[in-house]
């Protein structure tokens, strides 16, 4: 049963990562809970989306590759793996065009099926040292 | 057996943690293997615990504080928590003694029970907002 559920979430994961890639936004609230938090901030469904329509705008190509999942429900562990020229500045960093890949370790806990928390760290150490 | 193992890695890994918080270096070696990767560099177990002496001589009120762990064999994943007063830079940011509260998300893999591979990204946008 356990193990089940497990498999379940890792499913659901893949999917919210397919969605975000094709900017499916009408599709984010089956993956993403209505009052969802990040990083300590109570965003919800509109402000999550946009949040990542932010991000798509400041960078075009942006797709995320999931390096690898460690799941435990409720929680789900990523690492991803970006590889992008961000527009402007990224993350306060004068990046301008600039092609360039970093990690991001994030951690979701799972409420009823959905994305309720994530604890995201992104390596802006390794953004800066290729600028 | 796939659950006993679990419990037996999260065993396994408070107990790296506990040596780490009581710098007992002598038995280090008991949780983490002789050629340990740590962020793509190789730095062998001796390497590793010149960095977790460093660490400690920077930042002489270091305590590693466990928030929650994710595991699924052969992973752990954990977020961290530190607040502590550096005595000078922290990844090159002028903490200079102020007490300062941020988080690491952190991924280990085991093999024959003992940590292999770390990738850590630690949040130093918090930090450099506290400055």
């Amino acid at each position: 049963m356990i193990e089940m559920r497990k498999e379940y979430l890792q499913k659901q994961y893949r999917g919210y990562i397919d969605c975000l890639n094709k900017q499916d936004w009408s599709r984010l609230g089956h993956y993403v809970a209505d009052g969802v938090q990040r990083n300590g901030e109570v965003l919800g469904l509109a402000g999550y989306r946009e949040m990542l329509e932010g991000d798509f705008a400041s960078i075009p190509d942006l797709s995320f590759k999931i390096d690898f999942i460690v799941s435990e429900p409720p929680y789900v562990a990523a690492r991803l793996l970006f590889d992008c020229t961000p527009k402007g500045d990224l993350f306060g960093l004068p990046v301008n065009g600039k092609r360039v890949s970093f990690a991001e370790n994030v951690f979701y806990r799972f409420a009823d099926e959905k994305i309720e928390t994530v604890w995201s760290v992104i390596d802006q150490a390794a953004i800066e040292a290729q600028l």
